[in-house]
C-alpha cells in the first residue's frame, strides 16, 4: 500500500539519560529532533533474574520498580510530548508511534534483555481500537521494526509485544500505550505453546484449529487472510484469538498488505472489546511470534458490567483457570457487536 | 494431644439439596442434628471440563458460578450459623469447623470432582490467624479428614486445599473460610512441581531446598520439625513456604502432633502477614499434598500499604513473573513482626 520507505519514517534519538526513542510516523519527512531537556539520573536498569526450582520458571526480581510513575496528575503524563514546561519522555511536540526503553524496566541491566515503551498516539485520550488505519499500518512497522532489531541481540531469546489497557487491571498510565519485553529467556507461556506445537505429529497445531473454527460457532470475525475466534476451553470470559489462516511464524513473514489487514483485524476485535460494556473495557493483548503459527491474543477480566474475574488461588496456586462464561456465549455476544 | 477420638467430634448431614455437610467440632458430644428448614432448588453442578491444546491445560467452564453469592448484605452471610427467622448454609445454631459442598461449583457434574467449602469459626468477624490451638487443631483434622475421603474417589485426581482471603482478591465472602478443590486431574502446577521433583538425581528437591534455607536470610519462622521461608525466586512481594523439615508426602502422614506443630506455624505466618499493613491483609494460601515433599504457600498481592501488584500481561500472557520486593527483604520484614 505505502510507496514510502519505512526507513524515512523512522528517527532514532537520545533521552537525556542515553536511553533510547524511536519515532515511526506515518508519513516521511518530519523533524524529529528534538532534544531531552530534562535532568535524568544516570538510567541503571537493575532486574535479576533468578529460577525458581519447584515451579521451574525464571523470576524477574526488579525493586527499582516499586518507584514507578503511577497514576500521575492530569498534566503530568510522560506519554504525551512534552511542550514548554512540560516535558515528558517524549521531547517532540507531537508524534505518531514512539518506542523508547523503559525508564523503569524488567529486564535489561544483568538480567539482559529490554523493555520498551510503544506510544501509539500522541493524543493522551484516544484509544487503539479508534486509531485510523494509517495508525495501525505504522504501529504494525514499529512492531516488526522492533520485532527484527531486538530480536537479533545476543541477549534476547524472544520478544513480546503486548499492551495492558485499564486500571482496573493495574495499568499504571491511561495514555494510549503498548509494550515490548524483550526476554533473555524464552518465557513459559511460550515454552508450553512450543510444546504443544512440537508434540503433534499430524501436521500444524494452529491450521487444524483454523480448520475447525472457520465459519464455526466461536468465530468473532474474519478476513480473507486472517480469522478472529473464542477458543473453545478459553481462560477469560471474554478472550479472543486472531490468527493467520495459514503457517505464518511471525510479524516479518507477513507481506506489507497482509500486516495491514491483520492490523485492521486486530482493531476490529479491541473495537468489539470496547462495546462490551458502557466503558473502556480493561484488556490485556499479546503478540506470540517465533511459532510455527503466529497468533495474537485478547482478553479480558471484565465478566459483567461491574464484576471482574479475579485470578485468586485457583488460577494462581493450581494453574486450573475457571471461567464462567460459556465460549460459545461469549463469541456470540463478541460477533454481534 | 488429643485423648478423644476423631470420630466422636465429627457428624455428616445433609443439606436441603442434598449436599453433605460436615461438622468437626473441637470437643465431643454436640450435637449437630440440626435440618436445613430452607426450600432450595435440586442441586445441579453444571462445570465442564475444556482442554486448552495451544497450552496442554484444562479448563472448567462453569457458566451457573455466574449468579454466585456476591458479597451479601450483613446479616444474609451464607456461613453463619443458622438462626430464627435468618437461614443460612449451616443449620446449627453454631460451629467449630464444617466442611460442605459448594452450592455454585466449579467441579462436579458431568466435570468430576467436588468443591467444598470450609467454614473455620461460627464467628463472622474473627479470621484464620486469630483462632485458638484448639481450632487450629480442629482445622487440621477437617483438612486430613477431607484429604483421605476426597482422594478416594473414583473420580477426584488431586485434593486441593486453600483459601482466598479479602476483597481486594476477589473473595466474595468476608466470613472466615477456606475451600477444597478435588479435581477429576492433577492441576498443571502441581505437574509441574512433580515435574522439578521427578527430574532430580540427586535427593528430594524440597530437602534440598531447606537445607538451604534453614537459618538463612529468607528464613520468616521456625519449629522444631517445619520451617517458614520466603522463596529465593519469589513471584509475589510477600510469599512464604512452609514446609516439613523431612520428606513428608500428605497431611495424612503427619502424626497428630507434628500436624498440630505445623498448623500453628501456618497460623504464625498469617498473623505476620496480617501485622504487615494497618488492615487485614488479602492472601491466598494453598496446600501442596501428594508430592515427595509437601508444603503450604501463604502470598499476597499488596506489595505496599496502599498498592496491589496486578497479573498483567506478563504474567497472564508470557507466564513471566515481576516482583518488586526482593525476597530478603520480604523475609526480613516478616520475620521481625
Amino acid at each position: 500500500m505505502s510507496v514510502v520507505s519505512a526507513a524515512a519514517c523512522r528517527t532514532s534519538v537520545r533521552l537525556a539519560d542515553g536511553r533510547e526513542i524511536i519515532y515511526f510516523d506515518d508519513v516521511p519527512g518530519l523533524d524529529r529532533s528534538a532534544p531531552d531537556r530534562r535532568e535524568l539520573p544516570p538510567y541503571a536498569p537493575g532486574a535479576e533474574l533468578r529460577y525458581d526450582e519447584l515451579l521451574g520458571e525464571e523470576i524477574l526480581i526488579a525493586a527499582h520498580r516499586q518507584n514507578r510513575t503511577y497514576r500521575p496528575a492530569p498534566g503530568q503524563c510522560p506519554l504525551c510530548p512534552s511542550r514548554p514546561g512540560r516535558l515528558s519522555e517524549v521531547p517532540a511536540d507531537d508524534y505518531h508511534v514512539v518506542s523508547f526503553e523503559n525508564r523503569f524496566p524488567s529486564l535489561g541491566g544483568p538480567a539482559g534483555g529490554r523493555c520498551e515503551v510503544v506510544g501509539f498516539s500522541g493524543d493522551h485520550d484516544t484509544t487503539f481500537a479508534d486509531l485510523p488505519a494509517e495508525r495501525l499500518a505504522t504501529i504494525g512497522r514499529a512492531w516488526l521494526d522492533r520485532t527484527l532489531e531486538l530480536s537479533a541481540r545476543d541477549d534476547v531469546e524472544y520478544v513480546f509485544i503486548f499492551e495492558n489497557r485499564g486500571a482496573e487491571i493495574g495499568a499504571t498510565l491511561p495514555h494510549p500505550h503498548g509494550q515490548i519485553y524483550a526476554f533473555p529467556y524464552i518465557p513459559p507461556v511460550v515454552r508450553k505453546m512450543l510444546a504443544s506445537f512440537n508434540g503433534r505429529n499430524d501436521g500444524c497445531l494452529m491450521c487444524g484449529i483454523v480448520a475447525r473454527e472457520a465459519g464455526g460457532p466461536r468465530i468473532v470475525s474474519e478476513t480473507e487472510r486472517f480469522l478472529a475466534y473464542v477458543p473453545q476451553a478459553a481462560r477469560w470470559p471474554y478472550e479472543v484469538y486472531v490468527t493467520p489462516r495459514t503457517c505464518v511464524t511471525s510479524l516479518p513473514a507477513l507481506p506489507e498488505q497482509d500486516r495491514d489487514e491483520l492490523m485492521g483485524l486486530y482493531a476490529d476485535v479491541l473495537r468489539r472489546f470496547d462495546a462490551l460494556y458502557e466503558k473502556r473495557t480493561p484488556y490485556m493483548a499479546c503478540w506470540y511470534q517465533a511459532l510455527p503459527h503466529m497468533c495474537a491474543r485478547i482478553y479480558t477480566p471484565q465478566r459483567t458490567a461491574d464484576k471482574l474475574k479475579f485470578l485468586a488461588t485457583s488460577e494462581t496456586g493450581a494453574g486450573a483457570y475457571l471461567n464462567d462464561v460459556i465460549p460459545e456465549s461469549a463469541a456470540a455476544r463478541l460477533r454481534d457487536l
